[in-house]
């Protein structure tokens, strides 16, 4: 498919007041970009976050998240957000990227709340955001409030909403397919990040929602894999494409997974895939640190995530170069 | 005891840069305050808050803590944050309540973001604040990160902190006892609220940091309860006093069980727990919703949470009024 | 009060068919009693079991449970159940405490199950049983099911049961007070465990069903607390007795700290808490391989859990030792 | 590739003695079959089970699990536990099935008593076990608890054991790759079933286990899929075959989209998943009363579960008959 006939967002920008012409979600990868510091002084680190976002948007990504879990959203003053997210935008027009839309977190607790952050967020650059339910009152937050939350949410953000799946991030609070396809009817809900790992729920709602896939832009609706290690499940599955984590090290490793299968290589996808999910479970195992911790080795930039998150031991950071030296080999030649 | 010599904050103001003397933290009840909303436009009403404050204090609470959770800290903007705890002083002190000091909740994920909110707290009145653990990302929140978190906020906070122990609001972090114990070395951890129930660990932290309690000021530090439900308990434990979000609707029966216990009647006390613990649940179980639903039944005010919590059926509004009727009698003899 | 004017157990003992009057429940400490192993085999060890029984009601406990958590019932086939059982009761005998019941944990995830086991625990010579709800469809256990669940069981068991609230060993499934006061109404349940520490829950339950407790028969009812760290607070809520696996180690001053609460003597009660809820606390953290260290360090005999609960490494087992030996000093005064 | 290849549990039959060669497990659908009761005893209904069985192997099915979760082994006596295991083992034979093995679960908490039902299991005609790990004490099972646990069992066990990923069921128990990869280089551990829908955990274990796929036998170890809603990301992802509860409804669906992966026609196979993803949610999401209603309006048998297991109310039933409607139309076609 090329990326023309995608239509997401379309509908909401009319509805909501845009002027111009959304840049359209595209099938393929995207990465929920870390936030870099100095190491001396903790604060945002510009010029590295630009220069990580070509490098990106170079490899092959169609798409960019800020502020998402990755990029320590929750460490980031309001300002140091907007910043972080006009940087990344202007990095990617800079070096001719202006196909690659910037998606960015804006999850607040409250309604009012998360409507502000997403004009905040348009105000920087970004075209959608991307939402956790909120969970600070857990026993609360049943199928009627979480309707509440996202459809008001959706009614009031300039941006279009992409929900995100996360239950380790909001106390276990999982999402369920009945849910998300309800949800979905909402024209300004554009698509949803499974990050609980669920292929078969992503499956259910790419099939309900006519989700944009390697072969058709459908509905526009975009069902996203959470993780590099299902990048080729999702591609089979309908899905629309992956936000992973594991792309700020291995970008073109997941594009290549992605478009493999997209190509009808079905068999070379998942051999691909192999790699990629044992060096992305590496990743992900050590978290945050351990990324840039990859980065840094790899790449010879990252440094450390704000505290209270933790600068690994040497052992780690050794551990981590290791354990992802076989996966990064198969990057290098892509 | 007298609350004049209760010590706590005192080195830290001295430490912290503080110009005048803090006002002391005294044994007894506490409440966490609702904040109130205009029912049309869901728009913070401050002159309730305000009236709400003082009726509070007129039942006898030695301290008030806006922004817990409560009082919809999550649901609010950091304009209307800093606006309710100004308010709350003011009304305070315009009703002649000068010793009452106002705890405000300042929790953020990261420190620097806490240490903001701190400071910003200080700015509106606040003496003290109350701090939940970062729980976002859970699963590296081990011992050794929470106390990188409290340290380093507690070295830059500008108000003594209190930890805010309520596994309900943090994905089940709960802080045990050694940990506790550990963080009230740092002269600028002054209490812990116990909303864990855990009447066992409170005994042992108030035994280990010779809390200020019915009898002795001690250090100073303040073992609180985190519920009215087991106010008497928390006095025989040793405890320094109640953060009970039951006593925005009980106050003075909070507060008489408290005093029986420090009076010596310790039988009466207990006696007068059970009812409170018998209304209190109701309370609990029904949450904010239910908690403003009693308010506005039994004194003409109260209203509805912000969205996504719920404005409560008819027949619930109904039972949370009869489920609390009986304690609501003691309380208007009192 | 005197144990002679319990009534729990009577009714039912008629409606079920006991030939033979039931030996009351009494206000004080039980034990859930540990279960001994040869160290080079594995196998239970009976003698040091009878001999642990004798040793804990020689130190004034009015009741052992069997088949507890402590008791590593889910290690043990139902061989080995129904004579650890019957050679406690024996045990007993045999030294004279005839008046000791045996309470026996009887937990099955069925119906049939359960009921089969509480006849075997009968058999064996337990006189009550000990039941925590079924957790292995954890998403179905909803207040319908557990209701339909203890109200068959107990229909069908020829002993009266007593429910267990450990959420820690059921997937976090936690009984609210509403659940256990609607249970309560069947004539064969006749008590509450409640290890979740809930002292508020307890007061109310305890409320509720007028539980036997220090002042009066009441009932029958008990409402135990699950733990020695809040042993006063229990007697004070007018709870019934606790079932504390620190009895194990420190029965005398479990035993004391109870008796003082009865005999009036409060302030005592609640000081003589204070390093109890300190050493308890070494214990519980340390758990059952814990709990068998400072046994063997204290009273030369203990041993080993069954794998795969581990053994401790020696560091560990000196940290036990030294954690509890401030307690054990007072125990061994008494 | 031909099940005659496959190699698993040969090297442990030699091991642990047994005389006959083990049916090879071949890759395919397998299922965990419902257990039967006679709706006024509740008895055990081993005609109905018979009956289950052959329709299963008729279908398709390469394998059956008696006493998994769907199999509510759990509420059953180890005496009806044999007898059901041994009446499915029979009615496989007396239909020609064979080359049909049955695998038992037979997960017990300790150790002694998890080898002598794998034993029991053995004499009822079972020639494999699925073992979930114990999670009673579940804040003791560590990587090093379950490592001894796992490796104790399958050093005792004269059947060959297959890993029970399923966190639900064990209060969030999450086994993750590096152990269950560590875990099978024991000769005794022949796979694991993942219910935790973690797909990119699946890939990873099943390259590093070199496991039996639709391409090859490789080393014989089984990855399992373990819900129908991903069988075509489990084929795809080098996995040995599905163990689903769906397939007790949907067997001859299973079994198409499985071959059509295995005959190299990949996107049928994921458009063939789609519908059974929705519809296998259905029966998911009701649970074991729901799919045994499934069973009882499209197969007119079914029954209801054990208690507390629930009846479901007629409009749910009606509900769940909708809900698959499709998905059976599509079954049927078959």
């Amino acid at each position: 498919m090329t990326s023309d006939s995608a239509v997401n967002g379309h509908a909401n920008g009319a509805a909501n007041g845009a002027a111009k012409q959304r840049t359209p979600l595209r099938a393929g990868v995207y990465s929920p970009t870390m936030t870099f510091f100095d190491p001396e002084t903790d604060e945002v680190d510009i010029p590295t976050i630009k220069k990580h976002a070509v490098r990106l948007a170079k490899a092959g990504l169609v798409g960019l998240v800020t502020m998402g879990s990755n990029g320590e959203a929750v460490h980031l003053s309001r300002t140091e957000k907007a910043a972080i997210t006009r940087a990344t935008r202007e990095a990617l027009d800079e070096a001719g990227y202006q196909n690659v839309p910037v998606i960015a977190g804006a999850s607040e607790q409250g309604i009012k709340l998360t409507i502000e952050l997403c004009k905040e967020s348009e105000e920087a650059g970004a075209e959608y955001v991307l939402l956790v339910p909120p969970s600070y009152y857990r026993y609360a937050m049943d199928e009627e409030a979480l309707t509440e939350y996202y459809t008001k949410v959706a009614d009031g953000s300039p941006l279009p909403v992409i929900l995100y799946n996360y239950p380790g991030a909001v106390a276990g609070l999982d999402m369920d397919s009945d849910l998300i396809i309800k949800l979905a009817k909402h024209p300004n809900i554009v698509g949803c990040k499974f990050t609980c790992g669920n292929t078969g729920k992503l499956t259910r709602v790419a099939l309900a929602t006519n989700a944009l896939n390697t072969k058709t832009a459908g509905s526009g609706y975009m069902a996203f894999g959470g993780m590099a290690d299902f990048t080729a499940h999702t591609a089979a599955s309908g899905g629309s494409g992956i936000i992973a984590g594991g792309a700020n090290v291995l970008p073109k490793l997941c594009v290549k997974v992605w478009n493999l299968w997209a190509e009808g290589k079905h068999d070379e996808a998942f051999e691909a895939q192999k790699p990629l999910s044992k060096g992305d479970w590496v990743l992900t195992k050590a978290a945050i640190p351990g990324t840039k911790c990859a980065l840094q080795t790899y790449y010879g930039y990252g440094g450390y995530p704000r505290p209270p998150l933790k600068r690994l031991p040497e052992t780690t950071v050794k551990a981590v170069a290791e354990g992802v030296r076989e996966v990064m080999e198969l990057e290098n030649q892509l």
